[in-house]
């Protein structure tokens, strides 16, 4: 039942959704006339409310997700399609210690916050004063706040963290340089991963791991999610004509220690060291024999 | 630090996984000699620790999807990038109530209860006891099944719950035979979700949630999760040769109570009805306008 | 060099482009200022040419594409990914007789007509006259109206050619409804095509296919093409942000002639048949074994 | 009617193709026994042929994709899906002069050919005496050599064309070595592609025409068409689990003059140095609003 106080999202029959707080006494105002939220109190949750002027509303509870795409935002946030498969990449569960930076607006953060709780934390470190604030404004409102800790500082600096966490996760545009960092604030075998936009982005991290020490990473994979949407039409069931094609592209790895380089071993642990022998036509004709299995190279 | 009776994924230099439980005393064969289990106890987790034949071996933890990829299976198995994508669909979180049926294998229960611990519960209901005890087996193997209620029983005949969920998910052949039971101990404004490998399938379910009476669904959307891989390599950056073209079609959907069908407004409920009386040029030429927006219908 | 009289695409900075034709003493109204065509004449094509407000406007010879894109359209023209895949498909080349049935506005009657001249022949039948006088205009346009035959009928009463063509493009709501009229008039062996928005459509046409008698059709395949764009940034190389997710459907076969059904082996003809044998779990698990071969099933 | 000498592709139940030629008095041998082709001869194309064991073989006559696919090669052949695409964004049509470099088995040189004749020409240059051989022997196989000119030698040194082309396409692993080259040979407004397997090597192409003078290319794009089959079965229609991921990426562009450097406007004519200046917050934030039509810079 819908109760004074609770978060509702209301959104009407064109699919635009409003996130509210009820209020009793108080009125909640549409394109199509307004609301009185003690219409909508004692009511049951996925009703539909009309509007003053006999438009229908649905008013549901909001999810995680909704949340996200709804909260304050001073920049880009990582589609749901994003964040969630990175919560499951990077491992995220009740009670893990997860490092992200920087926060942005705190979408991640919000996400990561849900996840780890009760008993996690999320230590979320942020060059910038102005996005920090927003993102602890954000976590207050959801009520999520006591799950974070708010960090300022500059990632290429170090990470300000007390303990190992078991998890870090790097949206910056220079991520290459701040990679020690995040190893070192790892636990070993710990999760890594990382969203960049271009192409350009991802050789350079990829540079960088390959140039790291024996405390480095293993396991690297760069991914794409894509997500299409289809006309929920039982009669004439087709995708949407258009579709989000590229939101970024995802880095994932594990902490690894890597053996003494001076075993020739240690040329057999990069995939990149073993791919720059081949020469073209070798690269294109191969086939990706090992595609079904997870494919690894550490 | 690795310790005797951790769980371990080794991983070689093929990328070939292997979850084993260290054993202090014993040996792990690989297809490249042997590792004592004692060579890997004390060390750090992220190590790489040779075979008897001199072969690398990588050792971490397993994250949850790991598990889930080398549980033993009976049939097919929810794949990561959809089951990370319904858990965030269906909103799943500390603390929730969940009702699965059938439970496969249980991929998608391990991954449910370990979202929803410590404080919340999985309701696994399958029509067949070798399943069910298969799933059982593979929870108490990750001693989740204290999270886990198993409920042997015919989805058609309805669900075995005491109490409503907050979110339902079917992974059955024909789910459009138990939405009414599944609206039926779904708390209103619920979560549901299916998944199935065809389009005809998907018609299916459309078409029964549109005959549903007040109580029912909406804001249903039908979508797929694409993943594409890219080979590591920071000198050739480029998509794998292959990849997995299909998995199945997602349905999402909200528990509902739509208003009495008297009203003319019950046409505006349904994407399904307003689309269907569109001709067919009508329906190539108009543009997605609102793909921008999360466009529902209800 | 630019003449007078040639045709000419006109592009400015934004990428907008106009179709245009040159003809001295006139001048070409832009957005931002005009440019008289006579400083067109006697450059050289692919030249940046300058409006009177000065804004730089390149103008470089029309490709087919380009003309399709821009003829004058009643209805939804097939997209160049589209329209260039059907040709290979088809086996459209210099010499061939083409039928196809509807017209639309033209648009692939004028890839069709520009591909079999300067000795074949489009077949080109409608049901509606408005179309069937657009597109005649359209060909004119361009100067090949020679090498198509306008048709009026209706595809349903049968497809009014006096020889039997090499391939057969349906782009009609129901091509199940002329199936047997296109196998008709085709080649045995020819080439069969047919793009159409939904599943739904496709479901109707395979089994439309599969009710037909011996002279029916066999390699059947249902596919679709994706175009995805990218930034052209050497920099920041990246996919585009958003893309056409959805054109149609192309379904493609080849008429052939079945053996007489009192034979057993009829029933490996049909994967259609096979498959419905099969049960879910079946269909779901087993690996696309033949998805590296060029798949067929007849 | 299947005549002696003809060329045929023999399809197994499996889809296994064999391209043959139809021979009278010799057989065709099978893994399951064989064919006399003297079986074959009289019989309509399109049939199907028992083998002496009873296993029914399809008999069609090739498309040109068909021979493609059934050339002898000796490197990695350019996929159909993307020569279709390749064709019509170079304007291929009867009487076109096209120049390729290199010609690989001559897999793209065959479509070229077969659709600039009777009265065009395809100048294949390559560095490698034994791929111009072999593509020489693939082109007289088929009938197609009298539209091709053969030319031994290394791009990087000009192209041996005595008369300007209408387009350009560039098969090797460095493009960006012999651009200059390749708009030395272009009429003016002409169409250059190439197609390379990683963003590496497109980054190197998009730098290296922004480094070039007056005579460059515009109209810039990069382009990849994916391709997703589905199983052809009407009450289980849904997509091939696997598929194709990846080919390579394909560059677009026309044969430009641009304005003298000295004028500011120069800098109007390439998104490359515009987006630049860009930065990444901006990048990522702003919406590709020109996505729906043909977005270009020049």
């Amino acid at each position: 039942m819908i109760h004074d106080g609770d978060t509702a999202l209301v959104i009407d029959n064109a699919g635009k959704e409003h996130l509210v707080i009820v209020g009793a006494g108080r009125k909640f105002e549409t394109h199509h006339g307004f609301i009185l939220y003690d219409a909508m109190i004692g009511r049951e949750w996925g009703s539909i409310i009309y509007s003053s002027l006999g438009h229908p509303y649905l008013v549901v509870p909001p999810s995680t997700a909704d949340l996200i795409r709804h909260i304050k935002r001073s920049s880009q946030v990582i589609f749901p399609k994003d964040s969630a498969y990175i919560l499951m990449r990077l491992n995220i569960k009740p009670g893990m210690r997860v490092l992200e930076s920087g926060c942005g607006s705190g979408g991640l953060t919000l996400a990561l916050a849900q996840a780890v709780m009760p008993t996690g934390m999320v230590y979320s470190q942020e060059i910038r004063e102005d996005f920090l604030a927003l993102t602890r404004r954000n976590m207050q409102r959801v009520d999520l706040d006591s799950y974070v800790t708010f960090i300022l500082g500059d990632a290429t600096q170090g990470f300000k963290v007390n303990e190992p966490v078991d998890a870090v996760f790097i949206d910056l545009p220079a991520p290459q340089t701040c990679l020690a960092q995040a190893r070192a604030i790892l636990k070993n075998g710990g999760f890594f991963g990382s969203l960049v936009p271009t192409t350009n982005q991802v050789q350079d991290i990829l540079r960088a791991m390959d140039a790291m020490g024996q405390e480095g990473f293993g396991l690297v994979e760069v991914e794409e999610i894509l997500l299409r949407g289809y006309k929920p039409v039982a009669d004439r069931l087709r995708p949407r004509d258009r579709m989000v094609a590229h939101t970024g592209y995802l880095i994932f790895a594990r902490a690894v220690i890597k053996p003494a380089p001076l075993s020739s071993r240690s040329t057999l642990l990069s995939e990149n060291a073993a791919e720059a022998t081949k020469n073209d036509s070798d690269a294109m004709e191969q086939a990706d024999e090992q595609d079904h299995t997870t494919e690894h190279d550490f």
